[in-house]
């Protein structure tokens, strides 16, 4: 007997059928003779709409009670996966953080998981009743209601499995399991067997939605055994593993790609003083700069380049424009129109290689790197929107990535 | 400076435009300087959307998982609520019930209301942060989420209004108030002043929706002040008052009428005993059968007719199938096709005249009443549907309802 956490995605349970098919996957599971504590996300789209109304009604900040109208999601698709699987004659109930408790800390809409109590759900296993846990919720100290960020249900699965000190923590997408680019971009995109901690942690961060990033670096540093399976086939899935032998000719495990950033330049900086006001400026309001760039100019000035989330440029501007009138600056240019790269392999570590075949067959296509950035085994770079896909293909070729379709 | 709750309906709340109007009427109170918690419903349509989820999941039971999914609706409407507020530059924040908590029995879907804990909503009120407090939801002593049944934000304000000691109950939705009958039926229907508990309570449980006919024995109980209100206009609204001085001619105030029952008929059922088995046994199942009336048949056997929500008909048939193979009756005969319609007045107590006049008046259209009953302030009949809109328009005639429309 293993005991196993599943996590099903919101296409999983997008609707009364898909919650049925699921309720399917996890009684197997437990007629296998397993120990099963469910997560579940909310339906596909509603996030999105519960955002759209809190938005609408609060533009600037978020406060705590964006997260009390976020987290209602995941509490219906919770208290409806039970009723599945007690129409299937299993033991079950949903479980909410506060009744738990998961304990986070109180920042609005990205908390962070301190605690999870283990007392009511090992109780709820010794009476052989399964646990569907609403994902992506807390519950702070002053029992006020949070939520994780976006992809946090993985986070909730993967804390859960180091918690309840599971064998496993089985990811159900819509996807078949981790690809070595995004299917509907890259025709020859195919599924990896196995992908490691490092490598699938730098994919998330870049853009890849399959996992969320911070459920990566939790499970690596618990190592957790991950997979990735789909709850719509019965494929094998991807496994995440710590160590994988580099299979002859891959230097390149994956392609990631994203479209959600914005490149802002700033024009003639008069001294260095202003960098650190422009990026504190920033990062003081939980808005973080990427890929930052300077370049000298003769008079003494320069100009700085980096990448926001499009969704903080909104917010960014107005600080930039304050900035801008005490230190002085001429100009803040935005770029909306640009997309991220980033090839990632453990194979690439000291590997001069792989700059020399990224900028040779990006050139060769005539597309523009406009900002490189590296960390040790992932490169990004910054193109023009226009050619994502065409970057995406002739890379995913060039790092000999592609599927042998027949 | 007075107290109030201010309770606010689904169609009140049901998008972001009529959020940030009730917002406006909230700041209205807190700018005349009183002091007001308020409650929200649902958005108008979502409890019956996740009703539709739950039972397709699980078409028979009714479990506590039903009451987690239903609970999310207010959850949602209290944090935009608190955002809309804080918006107006007011101190909000949203209260679930078990941050409450409002303390209730553990009956799903039904849920009764035991105890309301104060501090929490009294600490609120010493900050000047005004409570937006998400009604219908309950939690029990185990910590399970339970829900009120329909209209139970009408029960959570006046609960509430008893436990904080408010000096007003008002309850916002979409009508100006309340009516001799429903407006969309009557032309003629005008606005009462003020309506009676015991009047109002009896056109609430006779299919008046205008408010929960609990809520309304609570008010009365405790003598809490309860208005209903617009939020969609400023007019002035019917309070619901103790005593009221009966105003010339008018026996009845208001006409109440539901189309949601249906008429169940058992036929040569052997024996006295038999009756007892067969209300017992839906009574067992907290089915309740209404309007019984047994017709003795000469050869000692007898016919029972009653009434039952069209909602319990899928649950009753099989338990009724039951009683006959163990008592013997010959045939269960449904009658979908049915509305019943209430005359409400305190002008109607030991009033003979009422019985006269409906009947008469009944007649003259050729319209049969299948079925009769009476309380002390009330007189329903069970007629034919297809005739309910011409009994509504007639009778509200015949009684003197009529508004002297110009």
């Amino acid at each position: 007997m293993a005991r196993l956490i599943l996590k099903f995605g919101g296409t999983s349970v997008a609707n009364v059928v898909r919650l049925e098919q699921v309720a399917r996957i996890v009684k197997k599971e437990i007629d296998a003779g397993h120990q099963v504590a469910v997560v579940v996300s909310a339906m596909a789209g509603i996030t999105n709409e519960l955002v759209s109304f809190a938005h609408a009604l609060c533009p600037s900040d978020v406060t705590l009670e964006h997260d009390v109208v976020l987290a209602s999601g995941e509490q219906v698709t919770s208290g409806l996966l039970a009723l599945a699987l007690q129409r299937l004659g299993l033991k079950s109930r949903s479980y909410l953080s506060w009744q738990i408790p998961i304990l986070t800390d109180a920042s609005p809409s990205q908390a962070k998981i301190l605690n999870i109590a283990t007392h009511e759900l090992e109780t709820c296993f010794k009476e052989n009743c399964i646990p569907v846990v609403a994902g992506f919720q807390g519950v702070t100290e002053n029992r006020r209601v949070t939520t994780l960020g976006r992809g946090g249900s993985d986070a909730t699965a993967v804390a859960l499995a180091v918690a309840l000190k599971a064998d496993c923590c089985d990811i159900y997408t819509d996807v078949n399991g981790v690809y070595t680019a995004d299917p509907r971009l890259v025709f020859y995109a195919q599924k990896l067997e196995t992908i490691t901690y490092a490598e699938m942690f730098e994919l998330a961060s870049q853009g890849a939605k399959v996992l969320q990033a911070r459920s990566v670096e939790l499970a690596m540093k618990h190592k957790v055994k991950l997979r990735v399976l789909s709850s719509f086939s019965e494929s094998e899935g991807t496994t995440v593993v710590e160590e994988r032998n580099k299979v002859e000719g891959t230097l390149i495990s994956g392609i990631a790609h994203t479209q959600n950033e914005a490149k802002v330049t700033l024009i003639d900086i008069p001294d260095q003083n202003g960098m650190a006001a422009i990026v504190g400026s920033l990062f003081e309001h939980q808005i973080c700069a990427d890929m930052i760039v300077q370049n000298s100019l003769q008079d003494g000035k320069s100009n700085l380049t980096f990448v926001l989330q499009k969704s903080d440029l909104d917010r960014s501007v107005p600080l930039l424009e304050d900035v801008k009138k005490k230190i002085g600056f001429t100009d803040i240019i935005v770029n909306k129109e640009i997309a991220k790269i980033s090839v990632v392999g453990i194979g690439m570590r000291s590997n001069l290689e792989i700059v020399t075949i990224l900028f040779k067959t990006l050139a060769e296509r005539g597309i523009n790197v406009q900002i490189i950035s590296t960390s040790e085994i992932r490169l990004s770079v910054v193109i023009d929107l226009k050619h994502m896909s065409e970057a995406l293909e002739t890379l995913h070729t060039a790092f000999n990535l592609d599927e042998k379709k027949v």
